[in-house]
């Protein structure tokens, strides 16, 4: 299924699913107020709610059928009867409008090595012991079709090409074995960078703060992990070559989805990259995020940038930094486009 | 006023305001329903409710006056009557059990030069240039009194002595002169870490996660700044000399109170500061903090290690690693003591 957080003509805020790829479902209003009406309380009992979601979905698609759902609003779908819109009559939110957390991680090779060239760093082993991550800022999330506004003092303005995952329950000490069922969903996920102040900030040892907190993008929809795998099959069975993590030797695990990634500018294409190329999968970084630590539902697990993912990795020979007016477009296979534009 | 959150001996979280050194008091039952049951709604509209406590407060002491407080239980207070209690009834929870955000800044200089002297590093000019941070997680919150588990993998425990405070109003852009209003209280903070975690996975660029990640010790009370105000004066009349801030020079603004602040181990004090030496203000912090970016009532904002403030810092010569067992308290003038064990 794909979830969304919408806003609907009269101005309030909802929460629901596409269905049939033309109608967005008030999951509040269609269950009679058994599911609740955000995605946030959704997530804090998602297994119970995602199996009444299914049925509901599956019932109403079945009142559906026979009718084409270009056809849906004539035939009583749509402007809001009974809790169904048509698509193009909502406004897209983040899907998940304020997650728990954010942990950006850094888990595509081909980004880190190139970001650290370009700084003239070498590779570290420590890199390849275990997923690095920081805490971005989760009180600054942006949807499909936001305006983004450039930060203060920013010349270097980037975006990055990311996928995500939304945790759906609670745990602390998850073994990447069995982290697949922790997943709700993935999104698409775009870390807006102001590049000076990055640059700047990071001498300072701390990781990234001001360059990356004004703003994150998120969707445009959750999609949960069976619709996606419709999309990709899952290579290796799911496992890889063993990985030597400290004095340990673990194995890999994890859902390397082949899931082609590409960002656009204006309509060029600048960004191509797949997440079967991630080195650590998302079972991995929720095994490192989860040591010692609890996770929660709502919580969101950035993969990092995409090997060519960004202007700072294409070089200034390939594409200037963003503008006001500029159009970015990411796509993940099955998961959509998330498209913004730079504030002018 | 000091606030805080407890648990009465029913085993239900309340919210309210120590009385008098010696009495808790719940602000949802002493108000009749008109003050919030937690923290966070009270700081969602601060400064109403704020106004609404000082008058109920200066009401109910007018009722105790005449009374020793340590007679109060016999002469009808305490016991959870009318929804006060006794100070040993209750137990003392982080004073905000989840905080919308937490960020860890770096503002003592002494600190931060002795930790990149320790790790063979020169201090970086854009250190003096603005106020660094990182965002730690803000969904592992200890309160007083509470047991603090040695996360896994981790052989140099450590803690760090830090003040902090919690925004009470919202707002982006805010100038370090008006910075003081958004100011709600002061409380202590320990902001545990795992050495030699961290100390690898800074290699990696990101800055510290799992070294910090697992525990953040609040407490015991949010202190509002007129009660604080009662424990040391501001310094040069709030301003400093002039700071070359990139190509601009801002003036320096921000209230340096002579705080002492101390942390001890079993009962023996190793690190002794004052939050006077600190070398951006809060008030320069929320400045950062907010440029570009919307501050929220419950963001937590820490100072960083105040100079000598964690083992780390003594060296190896004057202390060991921190071990199950051991007894850390923090001390600041006007803000009381923060105690937490290591775990056994």
């Amino acid at each position: 299924m794909r979830f969304c957080t919408f806003r609907v003509p009269d101005g309030r805020v909802r929460a629901g699913w596409l269905q049939d790829d033309t109608l967005v479902v008030d999951m509040h209003v269609v269950s009679q107020g058994q599911l609740p009406p955000t995605m946030m309380e959704f997530l804090k009992d998602a297994e119970a709610n995602l199996k009444m979601a299914r049925a509901l979905a599956d019932s109403l698609q079945g009142s559906l059928s026979g009718n084409m759902s270009s056809q849906a609003s004539s035939d009583g779908h749509g402007t809001g009867q009974n809790g169904v819109y048509l698509l193009p009559e909502i406004q897209l939110l983040p899907p998940l409008p304020r997650p728990s957390s954010i942990r950006d991680f850094y888990a595509f090779e081909a980004h880190v090595k190139t970001a650290r060239k370009n700084r003239g760093l070498e590779m570290v082993p420590q890199w390849y012991e275990f997923p690095a991550f920081y805490f971005s800022n989760h009180q600054a999330v942006l949807g499909p079709e936001a305006q983004v506004d450039i930060p203060p003092g920013c010349r270097w303005f980037d975006y990055e090409l990311e996928i995500a995952c939304v945790i759906g329950r609670e745990g602390q000490n998850i073994p990447s074995e069995e982290a697949h069922a922790y997943i709700f969903a993935y999104t698409i996920m775009n870390d807006w960078s102001a590049r000076d102040v990055q640059r700047e900030e990071m001498k300072v040892g701390l990781g990234p703060a001001k360059g990356k907190d004004f703003a994150t993008s998120l969707g445009p929809w959750l999609v949960t992990p069976d619709e996606l795998e419709r999309f990709g099959a899952s290579r290796d069975e799911d496992t890889d070559s063993p990985l030597n993590v400290g004095e340990e030797v673990t194995s890999r695990f994890g859902k390397r989805y082949n899931l082609s990634m590409t960002a656009s500018v204006n309509g060029m294409v600048l960004s191509r990259g797949n997440y079967r190329d991630v080195y650590f999968a998302f079972e991995e970084m929720i095994a490192h995020a989860s040591r010692g630590v609890t996770l929660y539902p709502g919580d969101v697990i950035g993969s990092g940038t995409v090997g060519t993912g960004c202007i700072l990795e294409l070089g200034p020979t390939v594409h200037r930094w963003l503008e006001p007016g500029d159009v970015v477009e990411l796509h993940i296979d099955g998961l959509g486009t998330l498209r913004n534009t730079v504030k002018g």
